[in-house]
C-alpha cells in the first residue's frame, strides 16, 4: 500500500484497496445528515460508546448473520448481540483474538496460501504457523489430518490453539471452502483436542463473504458448532474502507476476555463510524450498495480475466473468480520479490503480490515460488488492462 | 463506563465522558459537508489511507505541537510529520508503544496515582509498574531518585523501559508537572541509563493539555530531548470522543516499529475520522471549539467546586482544578470499592472512581485507601450538584 501511495504512476494490481469510483459518497452523506440532524443520536454518535460496540449495531450484526446462515442456523446462542464485538475493521478482531488465545510459542494452523497480514500478526506475537494445503474447493482435509497427526507425534498439539480459515473468496487464492469441508475440519480438530488438552477453535475470516458475484452463499461455520467457532466479518470492504468498522463473534468466555483486551487497546470503535454503518443497515442503503458493488466487481473481474486471456502466455494458470477481489495465478517462472519478473514488472511500473509472501514460514514443506496475486479491487479497468499487458510482456520474455 | 450505560438513573461522577451538551454537532456536520461534496476528498476519505496516517494531518499535528512549544521548541527533528503516527485515540498509541517497547517482566515507572487504564495495559502485557510519588506541582523527584536507586541496587534497571507521565491536568489527580520537573526527571533517567544498558524513555501523555482553563501552558518534554521523549495527545477529548483520533510522536527507530505494529493491529485509523479532524483544524473550527470547551469546563468545574464546598464535610481535602476533567479528593474514611462509602454511594445512585484503582500494584509502598476521583466531564451541572449532595451525606455519616 505504501508503495502505491508514494508512486502515483504505478499501476497497482497488488493493493487490497476497494474500487474508488463506487465508494458510497452519496449514501454516507445521507446517513450523516440523518445522524447529525437528530438531537439525541447526533450527540450519542460524537460521544464515547461502550467498549463492545453500539448495542443496535451488535444486534443488527447478529440478526444479519443468522439470516444469512438460514436455514442452517441451528444454534441460537451463536447469533446473540452479546456474542458480537464491534472492532476497528476485522483486522483488529484478528489481532485481538490472537492476543487473547495465543502465547508466544503456540501454533496456529493456516491455509497454504493465506492472508499475509495475518501471518504478520502471528510473527509479531511469536506464534508459529503450520500451512494446510488448499484445493480448488477449499481446505485439503487429508493434509489437515496429516499435519495434526504429525503435531501429535511431536507432542506439539498442546501448543495448537486454532485453525485460521479465510473461507469465502479467500485472500489470496479466491477459493471458497464449503460448509461440508468446514464441518469435516471441525470434526478433525475435535478428534485431536484430547491430545491438546484444550479446545482447538476454528477462526473463520469471512471478510469477503458479501462480495460474491457468482454462485450461492455457503453457510458459515457458526452453523456447525456451539462452542468452537469464532467468526469475523467486516462492514468496511462491502461499504467504505475509510469508515473501518468490522465485527467478530466468539463463544464465552472468549468474548468477555476479548472485550477487556479491546478496552485496553482503544476503549471501543469510533462511535460515529458505527452510527454510519448502523444507519446504512437500517435504511437498507448498505444492502443496496452491496448489490451495486457485486455488479461492479463482477464487471471488473471480467475485464481482468479478458486481459489475462489476451496478454498472459497460456502457460500461466488462473481461475475465474466468483467473488472477492483477487485472481491467483501460477506462472512457469519465479515470481518472488527478488525474481527477474518482479523487478521487470516494477520497471514497467506494475505491482503484484508475490505468492511467496502468502505462505507461512513452515519448514515442513517448501514454499511455491511461482504464484502471484492480482487484484481487481483498486485499479480502474483501463489500469488493469494496461497493467496486465505489461506483466504479460515480462512473463513472455521470462518464461 | 459500562455501569453508567446500563443504569441510566445513576449519576456518574466517575466516567471519563466529555460534556454532552457542547459536542460539536454543527461543526462536524459542516466539516462532513465540505469533505463529502469534494469529488476527490470524498473518495479519499472513504478509502483506506496509509498506516501511519493522513499526510496532511500528520503535518498539521507536528506544526501545532511546535507552535504550542514555542519558544522552547529547539529540536526541529522532534516536530516532523515523519515522527507522527495517527492512532485510534491516544489510548491506542499507549498500547502500541507499550507493545513495542516492553516485554513481559519489564518495568514501567508510573505516577502515584496514575491513569488506571494504562495500569490495565501494563498488567495485560505482564509488565510491572513502580509508583513514583506525586506532589501538588508534579512528580516527586527525590522519590524518583529513590526508586531508581532501589532498582539499581536490586539489579533491576535493565528491565526499566520508561517513565509514564500524564503531565497536564493529570488523570486522576489534576496535577500538572512543570517543564522544569520534566527536565530534571529526564536527567535522572539519563543518569541511570548506563546501568540499564538501553535508553529509558519518558512517555508523556498530554491527553488533557488542551483542556486548560486557568494558568499558562507548559512546554512539552519534546523541548527537552532529541531522542528520549515519546509524546501522545488526542483530538478526541478536545473535539468529539465519538470521532476517536489521537496521535503520538516518537524518535526513530521507534516510530518505524510502531507503524509496523499499527499495521498488524488495524492497517490505519479510519480515514473519514482523520479527514474530519483535518478539516476542523484547517478551518479553525477545532481551535474555536477548544475555546468553547475551555469556558464550558471552567464553568462546570466551578459548579462542582461550589457543591463540594457546600456539601462535603470540611475534613475532605481537594484542589481547585485548572484544567482537565477531574477533581481528586482525600476523605477521612475508606473510599475503596468494598468500602461502606462506595456501597452507600451506589445505593444513592452515585458513582465515583475509588482512588485505589489508580495505583499500581507495587509492594514497595502501601496504596492510599481514602481518595476518590470526581469528574466534571460527563454529568450535567444539576447532576453534579445532586451527586455531590448525596455523596456528602454519605461522607458525613461515615467520617
Amino acid at each position: 500500500m505504501q508503495l502505491t501511495l508514494d508512486r502515483p504512476k504505478l499501476i497497482s494490481l497488488a493493493a487490497g484497496f476497494t474500487d474508488n469510483e463506487s465508494l458510497p459518497v452519496e449514501e454516507t452523506s445521507r446517513m450523516l445528515r440523518l445522524i447529525l440532524s437528530n438531537a439525541r443520536i447526533s450527540r450519542e454518535s460524537l460521544q464515547y460508546g461502550s467498549t463492545a460496540g453500539d448495542a443496535v449495531l451488535r444486534k443488527a450484526t447478529a440478526e444479519r448473520l443468522k439470516k444469512a446462515d438460514q436455514p442452517a442456523a441451528r444454534y441460537d446462542g451463536n447469533y446473540k448481540s452479546d456474542s458480537v464485538l464491534i472492532t476497528h475493521g476485522s483486522q483488529q478482531f484478528l489481532y485481538l483474538m490472537t492476543e487473547c488465545l495465543c502465547d508466544a510459542g503456540d501454533i496456529v494452523l493456516v491455509e497454504d496460501p493465506t492472508y499475509f497480514v495475518y501471518l504478520g500478526i502471528l510473527q509479531s506475537r511469536g506464534v508459529a504457523a503450520r500451512g494446510i494445503r488448499l484445493e480448488t474447493d477449499g481446505l485439503d482435509l487429508s493434509d489437515l489430518e496429516r499435519v495434526l497427526e504429525d503435531l501429535k507425534e511431536k507432542a506439539l498439539l498442546p501448543r495448537v490453539k486454532m485453525l485460521y480459515l479465510v473461507s469465502y473468496f479467500q485472500n489470496p487464492s479466491g477459493v471458497t471452502t464449503s460448509a461440508r469441508k468446514k464441518a469435516d475440519a471441525l470434526a478433525l480438530l475435535r478428534r485431536y483436542e484430547k491430545h491438546a488438552g484444550h479446545p482447538i477453535y476454528l477462526l473463520e475470516d469471512a471478510a469477503y463473504r458479501e462480495l460474491r458475484f457468482a454462485g450461492d452463499d455457503e453457510p458459515s461455520a457458526l452453523t456447525l458448532s456451539r462452542d468452537r467457532v469464532i467468526y469475523t466479518g467486516t462492514y468496511s470492504k462491502p461499504f467504505a474502507t475509510g469508515i473501518r468498522v468490522g465485527f467478530g463473534l466468539a463463544p464465552e468466555p472468549l468474548l468477555t476476555v476479548l472485550t477487556r483486551v479491546k478496552g485496553n487497546h482503544d476503549f471501543g470503535t469510533s462511535h460515529l463510524a458505527q452510527h454510519i454503518v448502523r444507519a446504512a443497515l437500517h435504511s437498507k442503503a448498505y444492502q443496496k450498495h452491496v448489490g451495486v458493488l457485486r455488479e461492479r466487481y463482477a464487471a471488473k473481474a471480467a475485464v481482468l480475466c479478458r486481459a489475462l486471456k489476451e496478454f498472459f502466455p497460456p502457460t500461466v494458470n488462473w481461475q475465474v473468480p466468483r467473488g472477492g477481489l483477487y485472481v491467483w495465478a501460477q506462472a512457469p517462472c519465479d515470481t518472488g520479490q527478488k525474481s527477474p519478473l518482479f523487478q521487470r514488472a516494477l520497471e514497467k511500473n506494475v505491482l503484484y503480490v508475490p505468492g511467496e509472501l502468502c505462505y507461512a514460514e513452515d519448514s515442513t514443506r517448501p514454499i511455491p515460488q511461482n504464484e502471484m496475486r492480482i487484484s481487481f479491487g483498486g485499479a480502474t479497468e483501463t489500469e488493469m488492462t494496461e497493467g496486465v499487458r505489461r506483466l504479460g510482456i515480462a512473463l513472455k520474455q521470462l518464461s
